[in-house]
């Protein structure tokens, strides 16, 4: 451990040097306009990689963004680690509430500050890092491939017919991602299920053009009380889910489990202090780990419609539009649950207006078991990193394409993240510490000897 | 009539050219950087004033927007009329729906086609042509002033100041108002109520940040979802606003009246189909001119929050806005209802979240007796140019500052429009028919004469 430590110290510089020609491209997944970035940041990877010393690296097209491939073959026969994660980032508005520029990395506080500095291009670089010293040692013990994504903030709509088409090529012992969170700086942890997500844009058209509402205020449905009334309408005063059907496959976890569960630290003063909330509010009947790791949810994350410029403007719009995501959680369907809810708001659409609803994206939830030799092996990496062994979670989050790796790939996935919850992934002043980054790529380091059980 | 028809005939293009070049200046109320446009459109209409013939001409400061007077004093002993006007305009957006430029105006289909073509630019023009015609003609019969105000669409925040400040400037036996509209071109009406108005910014913030909807959705109150059910709550199933209180000075008008209303024009068939919905919604027990008329509503003139962008953002938005405004109806007092639904939506609020309601304007509402000599003069000319009788009605709309005139100058007002439902004032493609511009300065000219008695 000591040896990669002094190699991290003497290579410092370079390694900021090359995330941050990584970061400064607005690789923007949500946005058509940044289409040419997703090549330049897939090019790059490909840089990246072949630097760090994968024997061949390539670009490979999708119906959709690029797909960095790179692998080192060191003997067939030796087990084979796949390196899942995503070049892709979130959009970064609202803008005005950043403190620095989101594609300008800086690091202050011990901290890299930009969009994509966690989630993922900083904790997907910690994995050639970590490679890049095995090979320069000439320790590296298993066949190690990259599979680095363009589409993962937009559900990874074109990688289950790229992991199809190239079976052969990704076939491995088990896939290696970071993407996720450990509980505190101090409490490692890793995170054994990930909800499922669908998520949809609404649409309620009333009058034909926007009116006055004075001179029709009060005849006519106005589409944004109409559409309030309906998001209001789809959860009840218990914070449950009022869909038809939604509960129906909801893996309902043991009170044994639930108990468990209830061990694993948590502070609520601080998450309510981190979060700059009062209080929390979610499904009656439920702790708060338990609400964002064992309990679907309904969420609007964006609404508009109307006149929402600078003072009043008295009008009675022609539309109202929302986005709505629902996180889910085995054995929940997302295909299932996307039906479900549109048949239910299209029902729901009182007569005066018409309702649109648009399946954007989903993907399935996803389960790790603890007792899977890849996980042991981290287990073991992470305690030696931290000296405390790491807590499996059940994380609120989805990672849609990890379900889909098991169903299409048949291997199973050990999400090692270094992120921490107060990194602000998907907001504004998004942000990684260094002390995470560093213990990262020693982490994974140690994870390979023990995988392949040279210890 | 005659002399006055050949006479718009002889000048019309004269006419059309000058209103244009009223319209070309943006006049946005609403918009702060449009200020520099208020002073140019102060100045045309002094410079438009002076040539149609007053004696004198003024731009008077506010706090706020400028306001530009002008008058013809022929003789103190005989009847004053003081005309009112707005040359601010509403704001364009959604500007994509436009199908011309909203401030090039054009002529098409026999219409005006521009922003402020109708409201109130096109409308308050015909009454500086009208005078025009009578002062050229050697006939008019009394005394005109004129106060074209740049702060109507955004509540009049400053006129009531102006008018106590200059109380005996403005001194007249009748205020005379086009910013109305008729039932149909073919059925003229005067409208003798006004709704009251008040607007109120609602702001709901949940976490100090955007939020991770995976991580967080179901642990912390969102604010969207939240805003939605505090919206969805201030109406019951029966269209009635639920805020306590909001119905305790609502003038109950009688059976008899209300049979009386019944009896005016109303092609419901062709209503719906003006507006492109295929069901009519509002308070029940009520007709939809009783819903328009007489009863106050609450309306959600726009909401935004959290992601609005293309695609999917799973984000739990920090907060949500709305822009609400309520139409009042006599008794009801703007401040009051202010004050309730402040109270009222606060107290909602969920343990989680913060509320802020900032109040941004209202106004009283105005009834108008149809025995007021002017209102009879205006009678007398609707049906000369017209062949029947104006039938009064009752607006939703609400000018707030015909209260504030009663109030303070203690003068009525006579609210003679010209405009037509289907004008779509406050929308795109704002429009206004030749043939009501022309109609509208004959039969303003023709008040004239028998309200000074000398038909």
């Amino acid at each position: 451990m000591k040896a990669i430590r002094t190699y991290i110290e003497e290579n410092k510089e370079r390694f900021l040097n090359e995330l941050f020609d990584l970061i400064r491209i607005p690789s923007v997944s949500s946005l058509a306009e940044h289409k040419p970035e997703m090549y330049r940041c897939a090019e790059q990877w490909k840089k990246l990689l072949l630097e760090a010393g994968v024997d061949r690296a390539e670009v490979y097209e999708t119906e959709g963004n690029p797909v960095t491939y790179g692998e080192k073959i060191i003997d067939p026969a030796r087990p084979t680690v796949l390196v899942y994660g995503h070049m892709d980032v979130m959009p970064v508005d609202p803008l005005q509430e950043w403190r620095t520029t989101p594609f300008e990395p800086v690091v202050k506080d011990g901290k890299i500050w930009a969009r994509g500095a966690d989630d993922d291009k900083g904790q997907a670089f910690m994995h050639a890092k970590a490679f890049e010293y095995l090979v320069k040692r000439g320790t590296l013990p298993c066949n190690v491939k990259f599979m680095i994504e363009g589409e993962e903030e937009i559900g990874s709509p074109n990688l289950p017919k790229f992991c199809r088409d190239h079976e052969e090529m990704l076939a491995a012992d088990v896939i290696l991602v970071s993407d996720t969170s450990m509980i505190a700086r101090d409490i490692p942890s890793i995170t054994t299920g990930l909800r499922g997500l669908a998520y949809w844009q609404v649409e309620v058209t009333g009058p034909k053009a926007d009116l006055h509402s004075g001179l029709f205020g009060g005849a006519v449905a106005n589409p944004i009380n109409v559409l309030c009334q309906m998001i209001a309408a789809m959860q009840d005063e218990q914070g449950r889910v009022t869909i038809p059907g939604f509960y129906d496959d909801v893996l309902e976890v043991s009170d044994e489990e639930r108990a468990l569960m209830a061990k694993a630290p948590f502070d609520e003063e601080a998450y309510k202090q981190a979060l700059g909330v009062k209080a929390l509010r979610g499904e009656d009947g439920y702790s708060t780990p338990e609400r964002t790791g064992i309990r679907p949810t309904f969420d609007a994350c964006g609404i508009w419609g109307g006149y929402t410029g600078e003072g009043a403007k008295t009008v009675l719009p022609a539309k109202a539009y929302a986005k709505i995501s629902c996180r889910l959680v085995p054995y929940q369907q997302h295909e299932k649950v996307a039906r479900l809810f549109q048949e239910h708001f299209e029902a729901m659409a009182p007569a005066g207006v018409t309702v649109k609803v648009e399946y954007l994206h989903g993907g399935p939830s996803y389960l790790c078991p603890i007792d899977l030799p890849a996980y042991k092996a981290a287990e073991k990496a992470y305690h030696e990193v931290y000296g405390k062994m790491p807590v499996p979670v059940r994380s609120g989050g989805s990672i849609p394409i990890i379900a889909t790796f098991e169903e299409v790939l048949k291997v199973k996935s050990v999400l090692m993240g270094f992120g921490l919850s107060s990194d602000a992934i998907h907001s504004p002043n998004e942000h990684f510490p260094l002390e995470q980054f560093f213990n990262g790529i020693v982490t994974l380091a140690l994870f390979y000897r023990h995988f392949a059980g040279e210890k």
